[in-house]
């Protein structure tokens, strides 16, 4: 294969062009007259093969040097297959079993090799589908608390820390894309904006008005691009999340960056959120989807109390890095002072996060990327009503962050959305 | 001069080893054999040379690839002379002169060729000897609101903000000394600490002990080490002015990097409040320097009027990067949105800036560093009695941040323990 010339793979052309890959040929058999391709094209951004030999199945990842969904007109550099690749290598370490294994890597290529995962679907795929997965909560809580404390000066070697931070600054265009998609576009008459017309334009145009919203999503920008606290996934939604009842892997962290430690974690608990409101779409009769409904909302407390606990484990065990140094609390006998510190730390987590989700809900309503929750209710009035609903709540978190304190006010505040009472 | 491989000047060997160079030769003039060399050796970190011929006279300063202050056992990369020419070059472009110009730089000998600045003097020793400098107040306000606000995700292109927030994470050494001398060993029994014993040793005890201080501390560490927000200077006191009665220069920013835009504001202010209650060490008789003590409590909320109406002007007029849009507010008809979010965003500065000063004050009188404004007080009782006030004002100013909404607050506070009334 050559390696200077970066060149988009086939479903033809791969069993010729890696046929020779010695990693490749291990985990799925050297003889590639063996080989069959499947291009899964479901992705926005990349190509996705997926291909089996005599001894195994393997996927090929490749970035493609534009956004696949729009096409050439919007290029996208290659190298955020190299972030991909180096989070995946971090995240590995950091949470073990809980995202792919690699097998290889070709930076010019933009091409990652990697474990093929079954019988896993996609979580945002079973939660539509109305399947409780028994372990999510739990799973992501502890993924996100494990892979977000030990990538910030908590942890780290400052030295390592710093090091990093220069590599993922150079992720530019994937930021931008958050930057201008998630915190500022729906907020405006964007070009790329669209969302469901015209049953939404009465609330749309009431939040696009809405001074206090607007500030608070500028200023969860201003910590996006300025509080360079840990590695994010960057996309952690439940698009980004492969699933079995019993295993949990998180996978495409191509949007890797430092940022907050609150900003998956956010990320995360809206596409729970929306994936809640949109159920009454999904359902067959009025109700059927109850008890998903419930499974959701607990879900998503598992998911805030588990990382909370975890966090709060590692702090304990695992604060090596240079803040909240042990030599200032415990070592002097002082270790409530850190228990201390520790609640406040996770208090302005907790604040963050709201934030995030609140901005997350708006922008996957409103912005250019949606979700097929709220995309797959074919009709349009039923559609808005479930989106109508999310946006509130998106609004809701968003402006009232600094005064919400837990999790079953929120969770009362769905449900009263849900039934209409303060709709 | 070789290039390739690092070596010390010397008084002595300058002429020689610089006396090829085009840059200097043009500045004092050609003729080698006129050069007069005078090493000024009052710097803790590097060696810095005066060098005069017959057109004129230039700086030339080197750093050693150790702490000067300390010796060879404690190694300093060269590189800082690297972060310092890029700071100064930044510094020069946003806030036009109020740097010295450079002439010269070579990264391998570590050596910056720059202006010399005459009649200036060190600002701390003109307040150390009772200089009402009329303009400090005014020029460093606009220095620290023109260089944070312009080195900013607020004003910069995000491209190149992340390509500088890449540059100046390698600065790890010199923001390491930071995060340990000043946010970390003045709260615990660190080896390199001293302070004015026995007569601080009580305060000292308490202090050490002082639960809301030391998180208060560590939580702002956690902002100094996350949030990177703008290019500080990183070491802005009032050792780092130069100044005459008509003009003030900035010099030195070797521990620049990527931080709050709190930082230098911060440290500024502190090093002004040191001043304050140094003065009645310094004077000849009690009441001698009541003036000089006015004069620094006008300066210090000139320094922060002046910053704030400054980084508000630049807000409503350069506001072109990612943050807080145009587009969101103005060009939405929504002018006193982007107001709205302007208070928001001085409030977080302001908040974050006392503590800052706070923790500043307590490692100047109880870590490594000393300030001259209490070194020079030969008397440990009138010593200690000085250095005793201000950090009784440090901790009130980092444990109370959130509580303090006005300087005239603080003015009241500082004069009463001047008094003693609160002490």
């Amino acid at each position: 294969m050559d390696k200077q010339v970066f060149e988009a793979l086939s479903a033809e052309s791969l069993p010729h062009r890696l046929g020779g890959n010695s990693a490749l040929r291990e985990k799925i058999g050297g003889d590639v007259s063996h080989w069959t391709v499947k291009e899964i094209g479901d992705g926005n951004l990349n190509l996705v093969f997926i291909v089996t030999g005599s001894k195994g199945t393997a996927v090929v990842k490749q970035a493609l040097p534009y956004v696949r969904l729009v096409g050439e007109s919007w290029p996208l550099p290659l190298k955020r297959s190299f972030f991909e690749y180096h989070a995946l290598v971090r995240q590995a370490a950091r949470a073990p079993g809980m995202v792919p294994e690699i097998f290889f890597f070709d930076e010019t290529q933009a091409l990652i090799v990697m474990e093929y995962l079954t019988p896993h679907v996609i979580l945002r795929r079973a939660l539509i589908d109305g399947r409780e997965l028994p372990n999510i909560g739990c799973d992501l809580g502890l993924f996100a608390a494990r892979t977000l404390f030990r990538g910030s000066d908590l942890s780290m070697a400052t030295r390592d820390k710093k090091a990093d931070l220069a590599l993922f600054a150079d992720n530019v265009e994937l930021c931008d894309i958050t930057e201008n998609l998630v915190f500022s576009d729906p907020y405006f008459e964007a070009d790329l904006n669209r969302h469901t017309a015209p049953q939404l334009d009465p609330i749309v145009m009431e939040l696009r008005s809405d001074r206090d919203l607007k500030v608070e999503a500028q200023r969860l920008k201003h910590l996006f691009s300025a509080k360079a606290e840990t590695l994010c996934h960057g996309d952690l939604h439940t698009g980004s999340v492969m699933v079995t009842d019993a295993e949990t892997r998180v996978i495409d962290p191509e949007f890797a960056f430092y940022g907050p430690i609150s900003f998956d974690v956010g990320m995360l608990l809206a596409n729970f959120w929306m994936s809640y409101f949109s159920q009454s779409g999904q359902e067959s009769t009025t109700g059927a989807r109850d008890g998903m409904r419930a499974y959701l909302l607990e879900t998503i407390e598992t998911i805030w109390e588990t990382f909370r606990s975890e966090f709060a484990q590692l702090w304990r065990t695992e604060r090596m890095g240079i803040l909240y140094q042990a030599r200032v609390f415990e070592d002097r006998n002082d270790p409530l002072g850190a228990e201390q510190a520790l609640n406040i730390v996770i208090d302005d987590i907790w604040r963050e996060m709201l934030g995030f989700a609140g901005i997350e809900i708006h922008r996957r309503i409103l912005g250019l990327a949606h979700n097929a929750d709220f995309e797959t209710i074919a009709d349009p009035d039923r559609r808005a009503a479930c989106e109508s609903k999310a946006l509130k709540l998106g609004r809701h978190l968003a402006v009232n962050r600094h005064r919400i304190h837990s999790l079953r006010d929120i969770r009362a505040t769905a449900e009263r959305l849900q039934k209409e009472t303060l709709a």
